[in-house]
């Protein structure tokens, strides 16, 4: 029973690597056209990837994929550690000297749009390296919207469910309004994707670096193609383009998608965008007011870098603009705190979401009042819907499980030897699949190369399971999920 | 009708306040003896405190109480409200020269059983103050026992209703039943002061130490007659003594009593009080390995300073041997993990506490099993029993809110100008009634003294939130609370 499941994962598994051999065809190009001998690399890779995938996609050929949950959960796992373990060869193999656990938290903070880099001298990398971790990270974008519109939903992990398509609009033909809904989506994410790569260019960008941050900001990976990130150009309209770009994709797909298509601007009064956007707005207005006070910075340009940084953060992109820790304890605080949050489910930004905390203050509000009154009824209602008991305990449990195991890899990261600051901040970082950390090691102005390789394979772990929505990873750890 | 519960509320506290006038005539006395002047404060304070609230006890009278939930969470703020003011005033008066925002901050701390100090000089303080500080924080032990025993459970607040009397106990006759309850409590609660005191005489202290720090042992709390706490007296047997009544302190006194009285030693298979020693030694063991590899130390030594400092922060007492921050990176995030988690209910013991854990951890269990076989039914079980869905929710919105309470005044405390160790570690030791926090203002070597008002403030509203269980205090924000 588990094998078949299995050979029907293998074999789906088997397609994304011959994609995944397909796309490292662009990198060699871009390197041969730079005449850099990466090329070689890059086209030997995709030749094995590309046989070792077609060969296995021949020999685990069966009939129609079994759908269970059971099925969803292994799949997902396989699809994101195959995208990892594929994205990884190249940079391994490559010029740069990384060891395997480097190349793998590179490979996997790429896919799973995170953007923490253990490499330095980004600014002398071939260009084809460097344009295969963008690819990565927007192809990562792209499995993530795809995975939180139609596969987490089914799977109900963390709540999700409560965003499956408006059963009404659905019909009878799920399967096409899938594929129609699928094609809108990626119309949709190249668009973005070419009019933030002409928004770069207009406003300070080389077309190279254009094209690469903004396949990284569509994605909110936040891999740059400069040690220095967006400190590099030194342009404010820049950082403005950018946070427009971060923030737009932070928001929900679906909903990007019914506004475009059909038009409907009511579909931006989605509650979690209202407390996504009002977040954003409070924390970049405090931190540019504190950033002006206390460091006597002019106003308009406080605004524009705490925008630019605090949107980052809370996108889960993860670009700085300049070293904000230095701003102040306030500043710092701040942006450890935007670390957990991320944006809205359904886009391309990670961490508990803007949709979950809306969640959990109604409960908590409805909580306080049964306590006074206990026989009264108190709903729990996100907009104008009632939220179910089942979605509130997934939600619950996804909070609380994100926490504890931020607690426990925090407890491990100490272990290994790093302060308190660096260890807290790395493991939520990952986990919330936004990039830089705190402290002089992974903060804002430095970088993850220093870190040995036990904690980069626990680092890319908390990055898959933050990715995954924590909880799709865990359930395939149970025993029960083994079972028969 | 808010009128008439405020009136009741207030009869109820003026009695406390006969109390607590009684209480100081002790220091009193004290100085009296040792022929320090501060006796006076002590006598003029208690005349006062004693006249007013005779008089608000006359002024008040009226019939017996209106029980009612809302009553109920009204009573116990006032309550500690009352407890913390009145604590304050011989503080504020006293010969120490403190402003009346660290008289509060050292009264709440004590009532709270935190045992954050903000007087630096305690070897040289006024023998009738520091068994003043003693004693409020023995009697808040006294205090959060019965809260937790009686109060909590009845108000159904963050799942302590699981621990109500068995049912099967409590006959027709609950009062009664209380009645005995409590005179058997606070036998056993006297025993064990008496006990700790002798046990803390023959193995290091003075008389006057050995009655104080027992006094702040079986209360959980933590104060010491010493800025350098237990470093002062640098004996192995006293920490060894220490770390047995912290223990023992830590457990629910519900089952002590059981233990005591009926001799039943099942009483103490209850799953909360298992995961307790379980974490403790695992904590303890695990920090003492450690120490003896990092520092060289000799194992007995490591052993003895470990079991002590993790108890001390695992039981909320907060005293220290060593400063244990300088002991490595593990240490310190050893230390601040278990500054969260706290001992059992129905302990003097706070922080989020082990029967919560032991029903977060089986809930998620539960979650992730129900997550492949969503039809199947996995209930949440505590020990022999199940835990229903409202008691789960209860200790869901519980550690929700504590964590989402411990953000929320991080933030503060970092607008307040505070490096992020400090302002993370200051909040969460406040929460959850320990002491010392990490970092050189508040580590196990420093203390509260040169905070402001504004931040002590807000810690000694951190210390009553988290003393009173969070949600006993914020259900009186609540705009439904004082609806007509």
């Amino acid at each position: 029973m588990n094998a078949t499941l299995f050979r029907h994962a293998v074999h789906i598994a088997a397609i994304l690597g011959l994609y995944l051999s397909a796309a490292m065809l662009v990198p060699a190009l871009i390197d041969l056209y730079y005449g850099h001998p990466d090329w070689e690399i890059f086209a030997v890779t995709a030749f094995l990837t590309g046989g070792l995938s077609a060969a296995t996609f021949m020999a685990t050929r069966a009939g129609p994929p079994p759908f269970s949950k059971k099925f969803g959960f292994l799949l997902v796992n396989l699809l994101w550690s195959v995208f990892s373990v594929v994205g990884a060869i190249p940079l391994w193999l490559s010029s740069l000297d990384l060891d395997f656990a480097q190349a793998l938290f590179e490979s996997v903070s790429a896919v799973t749009t995170t953007g923490s880099t253990v490499i330095v001298g980004l600014d002398n990398a071939p260009p084809g390296l460097l344009l295969w971790r963008s690819l990565l990270c927007w192809l990562g974008g792209i499995g993530i919207v795809v995975l939180g519109l139609f596969i987490i939903p089914y799977l109900r992990v963390g709540g999700m469910s409560f965003f499956k398509m408006e059963s009404s609009d659905t019909g009878d033909k799920p399967f096409a309004r899938i594929a129609s809904f699928s094609r809108a989506f990626l119309a949709i994410y190249v668009t973005i994707t070419l009019l933030c790569a002409i928004g770069y260019s207009v406003t300070g960008m080389n077309r190279f670096d254009a094209i690469n941050h903004a396949m990284t900001t569509v994605a909110t990976g936040g891999f740059s193609t400069h040690d220095a990130s967006f400190a590099y150009f030194g342009s404010i309209p820049l950082l403005w383009t950018s946070t427009f770009f971060m923030t737009l994709c932070s928001l929900p797909f679906s909903i990007l998608i019914v506004l475009v298509v059909r038009g409907r601007l009511d579909a931006l009064r989605d509650p979690q965008i209202t407390v996504f956007l009002g977040y954003l707005t409070a924390f970049s207005v405090a931190v540019a007011v504190y950033h002006r006070l206390a460091n006597g910075v002019e106003f308009h340009l406080a605004l524009a870098h705490s925008f630019f940084n605090i949107t980052s953060l809370l996108s889960t992109t993860g670009y700085a603009s300049e070293d904000y820790s230095l701003w102040g304890p306030f500043v710092v605080m701040a942006a450890f705190i935007a670390t957990f949050m991320g944006g809205c489910s359904g886009s391309t930004a990670g961490g508990i979401k803007a949709y979950r905390f809306v969640v959990l203050f109604n409960a908590i509000r409805s909580g306080l009042n049964r306590l006074v009154y206990p026989n009264a009824i108190y709903a729990v209602r996100y907009g104008n819907n009632t939220v179910d008991a089942d979605t509130q305990r997934a939600i619950f449990l996804f909070f609380i499980t994100y926490i504890l195991l931020w607690v426990l890899g925090s407890l491990v990261m100490g272990a290994l030897g790093y302060d308190l600051v660096t260890a807290v901040s790395a493991v939520i970082t990952c986990l919330s699949n936004v990039g830089p950390g705190l402290g002089s090691i992974i903060g804002p102005a430095g970088n993850f190369s220093t870190l040995d390789d036990p904690e980069l394979y626990l680092l890319s772990l908390m990055m898959l399971l933050g990715r995954l929505e924590v909880l799709t990873v865990l359930v395939i750890l149970t025993p029960i999920f083994w079972k028969h």
